[in-house]
């Protein structure tokens, strides 16, 4: 068969060769990497979604949405989500789980010490945060990078920073009034970037591994691919904070680094690709173009 | 449940009743498009790719790329894909289909009469085509619009435009020298655009209906998304063109014509939505973030 198209999945060998700075191809760079270039995860900050097919990992964002982030986390720690399922698989746009019987007041399932709903944290204060710029136009914001490793955007006239939705973003769902979500119902993007909703829902985090669980599942087929009958949901097993799971059963990933030289050397490499494939450079990379290397350690 | 986000999806009625020019939801812009606002499709320029699962239509852009297009009618005609397999489904990336054994000269399926390999078709003179602009910015082009009801992009520097890879484009596996490829293997994105192979690759066409039946499919584990051992592929059955399928056996679809005003009452729709989940409107519209709706006849 034709191998055409080169893959964004690339071998890991950590290797700590000098490199030049451009002209570099992809796996170039990633064979340069040195431990510094890698952070581990805090466990406190990743949930594990269990489903019978496996496990998918997400890593939340604390500092983009705080006060989801601690409600979800005591959804997680009193179990909440075990046995619940995922509700909605809409092509080209998101999985979504909760609760199956959420609109029904007798049969819903208690959020326990967990609040009904929360106020939005769709942007935060432009100086609260770091933010490492890609350096390359965006058509929704005026300035898109990085922060503490996640796809980000700012705008220095409003001051504000916030997450963008890309690929594998996670974020919460809600009802019309900007104060009904409140991460008990959440969703993650499994198609091109929907970034008009940048700044219409928090976004809580992004998964790192096993998505292909999400995105293969069948669609629904009712309004907004949500299933049509409970009996086609796909069951939750469980979600877990990885800090509440004994350490040995634990995903041990590494995350590369957004706010290095290599990280810069990374985003060029896809920004002009140097292997023989590529006839035409691009010249530009999108923020929701650009992969965040993930590896087992 | 909470129904957030507002789906892609929406009915199609058509009524005739006139519409102001802006601040319309988009459902409202598509209540009012009337029968000329379509467009029938041409069945020479169709493809059904027959899975078990169901049928995937694909309409061919002939303007864009007329070699291939004449070698892909050829090996239709000639039943070339008949039992041949989806090789490789890479997650955010690409589905792919074509012979298991290519690489083998002695069971590899013949082309008969079609060429083995074609020169690229990577872009067309800007002047031979028409080009309706989307009007916003973006990151890898100089300008982004519509041209014969497809996404696409001009430079007027080189005087060339060329089909964008978006969901659901489709388009011609090559080896690194770009004149290797022929249309006998083909790649479907089922992710974020990866417009980066923009130029780089001949793009022939788009998913018209079908695509959960490509974008749900197992993801392979080989390099690339491969299949790891042919065992595993997804047997196709036939790939037709419609104009070679009995008229009581097609798939009557009509999509909205992407040259008229009502089309720019609809990019404006999408640019700023009015609807009452939104609470801040984009400003901006990005050429992949627009779908180009399609509906039965």
């Amino acid at each position: 068969m034709i191998k055409i198209l080169l893959s964004l999945l690339l071998p890991c060998v950590a290797l700590s060769t000098p490199k030049k700075i451009s002209k570099e191809t992809v796996a170039e760079v990633m064979k340069s990497t040195q431990a510094s270039d890698w952070r581990p995860l805090v466990p406190e900050n990743v949930l594990y979604l269990e489903l019978a097919s496996g496990r998918v990992v997400i890593e939340l964002a604390p500092e983009f949405a705080p006060e989801h982030f601690a409600n979800i986390r005591t959804l997680a720690k009193e179990r909440y989500w075990d046995d619940l399922a995922i509700l909605r698989v809409q092509d080209n746009y998101v999985v979504q789980w909760g609760d199956p019987n959420s609109e029904d007041t007798k049969k819903k399932k208690s959020l326990k010490t967990a609040q009904e709903t929360l106020p939005p944290e769709f942007e935060v204060d432009m100086k609260a945060i770091p933010f490492h710029t890609l350096g390359d136009k965006d058509v929704y914001a005026k300035e898109t990078g990085f922060s503490n490793g996640f796809k980000a955007a700012r705008d220095p006239k409003t001051k504000k920073t916030w997450l963008v939705h890309c690929y594998a973003s996670v974020g919460v769902g809600r009802d019309n009034d900007v104060q009904t979500g409140s991460g008990a119902e959440l969703y993650v993007v499994i198609g091109h970037s929907p970034r008009h909703l940048d700044r219409n829902v928090t976004i809580v985090g992004r998964v790192l591994q096993g998505i292909e669980l999400l995105s293969s599942l069948p669609r629904g087929h009712g309004a907004m691919g949500f299933y049509e009958g409970n009996d086609k949901n796909t069951p939750i097993k469980s979600i877990r904070l990885a800090s509440e799971v004994p350490e040995k059963e634990r995903t041990q990933l590494e995350v590369l680094r957004t706010d290095t030289a290599l990280f810069t050397r990374w985003i060029e490499a896809y920004r002009n690709r140097q292997e023989d494939w590529f006839k035409n450079k691009a010249g530009h990379i999108e923020i929701c173009n650009l992969p965040v290397p993930v590896r087992p350690i």
